[in-house]
């Protein structure tokens, strides 16, 4: 297979956030494949991360997009192939990427005007889940205290599975 | 589908580490499936995680391990059905987990210690690869500048995929 992540030289430390509460080891990402990077780029970009650096390879006719709320924080890789290829959804043993946000109902607003389906809506105030285009479930919770229960949202049917 | 996440009332802001370089989304875990809560506990502790919450529903006949580097770190959430549950490997649509190590051939013996095979040897000093019993991809990296290549990992060959 491609082993897409050996195209660094070294591991740039701006790409990771080494507090001393992390002990010898830092999370970075979670990779995902994406069959169209638009598409797939377009949710992330809704959920809130925005693009902070990316790699194309001509010899391995891939593109990795690294996308994170900023630079620094923990990033979503993605990985995309030149030569277009079709994958199952995900199985079981992957669950989700679970995100907090400061307020679940403008970020539902944002989904939607987005052209993003909210499967699981913030009936609650406090959590929903989104899918991107290949797949991948994603959770929204509020940061700290639930907000008030809200239409739109509190009266809102759940849709499909995530 | 349970809907494991759930249970808690709130977030606590314990469980998530709102910096202000993350803008108003901060990432907080990856959620993968164990169908052996014992043996993926022990590849993600060997990995260099420890528990940092857990919540057990009798209802929900579930178990949620939270685990991290330290306590505020973004976490892996392990969610565990009591009930026995078979599930394909991860497809192609997920990739890989990945955290970054102060000594990524300390890293590799105490992998090694644990049993657990590693399937792309750190033979560059930079990079490494195992997977989780349940078959998640985890990616291990060297902080800053790649080390020395060195024996036994400079000549070991690779196993699998990942």
């Amino acid at each position: 297979m491609r082993m897409s992540s050996s195209i660094s030289s070294y591991l740039p430390s701006d790409t990771y956030n080494s507090l001393p509460k992390d002990g010898d080891v830092t999370y970075l990402h979670t990779m995902v494949r994406s069959a169209d990077l638009e598409k797939t780029m377009h949710f992330f970009q809704a959920v809130g991360l925005r693009e902070t650096r990316r790699k194309e390879s001509e010899n391995g006719r891939f593109t990795l997009v690294f996308m994170a709320s900023a630079p620094g924080a923990p990033e979503v890789e993605i990985t995309y192939n030149w030569d277009p290829e079709t994958f199952a959804p995900p199985s079981r043993s992957m669950g989700h990427l679970a995100y907090a946000v400061d307020d679940i109902y403008a970020k539902a607003e944002a989904l939607q005007e987005a052209g993003i389906e909210i499967l699981r809506p913030p009936r609650d105030g406090k959590m929903m889940f989104v899918k991107s285009p290949d797949g991948i479930s994603v959770e929204i919770l509020q940061k700290g205290t639930p907000l008030e229960p809200k239409e739109p949202w509190a009266s809102m049917q759940n849709v499909g599975t995530w």
